[in-house]
């Protein structure tokens, strides 16, 4: 007799905990997982949970066990496996069943698939899963793209797993097909600026102030009371006040500095150049992760070129402005990729509901998301976040503690690479009137490429042609 | 009778310039093309070289014309265009003969190509061909890719049309399939960055120290005479002397600033990313063509953020050294990038002789790039440009200049992506020990992703998970 709501399939981390959340919220959940022997011990280890469990050794009783229309949601690495496992689940479904794939997938993959299997009437949804184990567990937030069909069968559920930010649930359905894992993936592009920054806001703390790593800690932890305040900035204040274990040392002092990163970085700063829209703030986080995992190169370069950084005269209140000012221009970009996108496949992204969905259960969550939140609602001249009257103020007195701090970096050779492009980016976008006539001269020059004169249509050359 | 050694499908500008330019060298050359009615008008004037230029109605006819094995040249726009040529003309061809792209085709569709002409034991080239059309007329730098074979073929041909370098012909096969186009790309790269850090300094000079454009040109030209030789700033220098005969203001200030971008910068960040090099410097200068074509948002905002620059107190000097130092890194990024690739693709690419086919012809071509070809030959520790003797000493007495600008700039408000970005590199790089180890503590904090402890291999955990 078909009992469950939901199956899920694949026990790994993610895996383990949403099924588990989905029990205990009142769900009945058929699980399986491709080595069956993972399937025992966690249904013993899910305790009284395990009423609500029903564990299936083949992927055909597993689907038998779920009542229809079904919903399946898959947990396993992206790429390769889901592709296999969706030819293989496909042929025991029936129409108006629903797939969901809640890994880190490529959009343009799920569009694909949803495309595929939409010739079979089977509904294929994409969905973003942020917070980690910890977040599946008691409360992720999570970006549905997919059919309405699919939103109507996953709706009920989802809304009562998701963390609540002041009671309203942290998910919803942003669009069809890849909206979902692309917004998840911007989400991680931001994630990657904000870490990076922190990293750097930290640096020169720790090599320009000479501040031990607890100091620094404790630092955060007051940012993390203000205008700062964010899940990225709390922990970051945690960890810095651990010392190791084994040998005494602050913990992150024993840490490699070579950072790792899994896909959707690049992806994001993959596709924002793609549609033109170069966030080179996460770019700059990227790549520093990138550098980063260059230990040995570093190691050569310092030795050649030397290491020095300089002591900087720098106090806390502007360090902390400078980063909520980079912080916003960096939160921007994500809003402006996300936009790219919806114009590109023609989603109905709403800003404003991704930034609520954002505020709780997710890495990134911070204060920082209800004002963008309230600011997509409101005035938003040229559609630019930055230009929203409440960011245009926050930056109008966030901006110069943020060129006080680039600008003693660079002079001190403390490296900044994300602080910097972000600043960049803003002096590029205040310039009505930029120097790229200087690049349009040179086309010409060089190329007979022609240029637009100011106001007024049509292609140019220029003298050196007559 | 079969009499002509290379034929040219494709009568555009390009197309044009280099069927003239062999007809000149004395190769007799079959032309076609898809609009018919071009071929006629395009012998007439060829004048005396009409002689040695054999125009073909049909594609059959133009494939008949030609000696065994065949070499045809298609110079017509990338991408569908040219799959379709391939289509059409295959079936005339035999084994042995050669077909090549000289657009500026991504190296995906080039490698694409090949690995089905293959199949047929058609030799496909991807040529990447930079000078413009003066270069395609009276020498171009040329980066072949595709088959030894091919290369026996073309070798005498490109040799005697090519530009000359003291001599020496600026040409040479670089390695199979998608290499040469990859080269071209990772070169226009390198020339988005160049083109970028001229309008950033000219920008300084003109916003910061209210200098006219024609008293910057003639710095420029004076720039030209010393380390900063290059044909960029020799145009640049040019170009800013010009007055618009039309309003008799000087040329580039009624040029509109917003600069045009064709596919091989995108794809030069791209493929960095991808291969985890994040070349920020050509990123930023990507990234600022896109922001420049964004003239109405930045009109918007320079009139709710401001758009006010201050004055600066820089020398010529100062701007001339970190001008140079910001274009060593640069180049050196896109010799990073050439080097990810040669390990993906396990292509010899000869760095040194890269260097030595820029130096003339192309549109990147400088006096740095002879000190880069003989750095590829001598020391490179860490296998890295700027860690070469003669680098390590220009960067040692030009990155304090480059500091001071970047620094200045920045407190003043003014743009300069590109350069920050380079210093940015500069500084992370030249850290043995950076700041990631603070991103790897986030990430295990939040994810358990683990790190590594510096001077132990393994994965480890944080003393937050006891």
């Amino acid at each position: 007799m078909p009992n469950a709501q939901i199956g899920v399939y694949g026990l790994g981390t993610m895996g383990s905990a949403l099924a588990l959340n989905m029990a205990e919220h009142g769900f009945d959940v058929a699980v399986t997982n491709r080595e069956v022997e993972w399937i025992g011990p966690f249904v013993e280890d899910a305790g009284v949970l395990g009423a609500r469990i029903h564990p299936h050794d083949t992927l055909e009783n597993f689907v038998q066990g779920l009542v229809t229309p079904r919903v399946i949601l898959f947990m396993i690495p992206s790429g390769a496996p889901m592709d296999a496992m969706i030819e293989a689940v496909t042929p025991l479904l029936a129409p108006g069943d629903t797939i969901i794939d809640g890994g880190n997938a490529n959009f343009h993959d799920t569009r694909r698939r949803a495309a595929t299997l939409n010739e079979h009437d089977i509904h294929f949804v994409g969905m973003g899963v942020s917070g980690g184990e910890k977040g599946a567990r008691f409360g992720p937030s999570m970006m549905v793209g997919g059919s309405a069909h699919s939103w109507q069968q996953l709706r009920p559920i989802l809304r009562e797993i998701a963390a609540r930010f002041e009671g309203d649930p942290c998910v919803d359905h942003l669009g069809p097909d890849g909206a979902g894992h692309f917004v998840k993936t911007v989400h991680n592009g931001i994630e990657y600026a904000d870490m990076q920054m922190i990293a750097e806001v930290y640096g020169l703390m720790r090599h320009g102030k000479a501040l031990a790593p607890a100091e620094i800690g404790k630092i955060f932890e007051q940012w993390n009371e203000g205008a700062l305040r964010s899940y990225l900035v709390e922990i970051t204040g945690k960890a810095l006040q651990y010392d190791d274990p084994e040998t005494g040392h602050p913990m992150v002092d024993v840490i490699k500095d070579a950072a790792g990163q899994k896909g959707t970085g690049r992806w994001t700063v993959v596709e924002a150049v793609r549609m033109g829209q170069a966030a080179n703030t996460i770019e700059a986080a990227v790549g520093a992760r990138s550098w980063s995992s260059e230990k040995a190169t570093r190691q050569a370069a310092e030795e050649i070129l030397g290491g020095t950084c300089l002591a900087l005269d720098l106090s806390r209140e502007t360090l902390a402005d400078a980063f909520l000012a980079a912080r916003i221009l960096a939160y921007a970009q994500g809003f402006r990729i996300l936009d790219a996108a919806a114009q590109e496949y023609d989603w109905p992204l709403d800003f404003s509901r991704i930034a609520e969905i954002w505020r709780a259960g997710c890495i990134i969550r911070s204060a920082l998301l209800d004002d963008i939140s309230e600011a997509f609602q409101g005035e938003l001249p040229a559609g630019q976040l930055i230009l929203a009257p409440r960011f245009a103020q926050l930056l109008a007195s966030s901006i110069p503690a943020l060129r006080e701090v680039v600008s003693g970096a660079v002079k001190g050779g403390h490296a900044v690479p994300a602080l910097s492009a972000a600043l960049a980016w803003y002096d590029t976008m205040r310039q009505g009137h930029g120097t790229a006539n200087i690049i349009q001269a040179q086309r010409d020059f060089f190329g007979y490429h022609g240029f637009e004169r100011l106001g007024q249509e049509g292609k140019h050359h220029g003298p050196w042609w007559d």
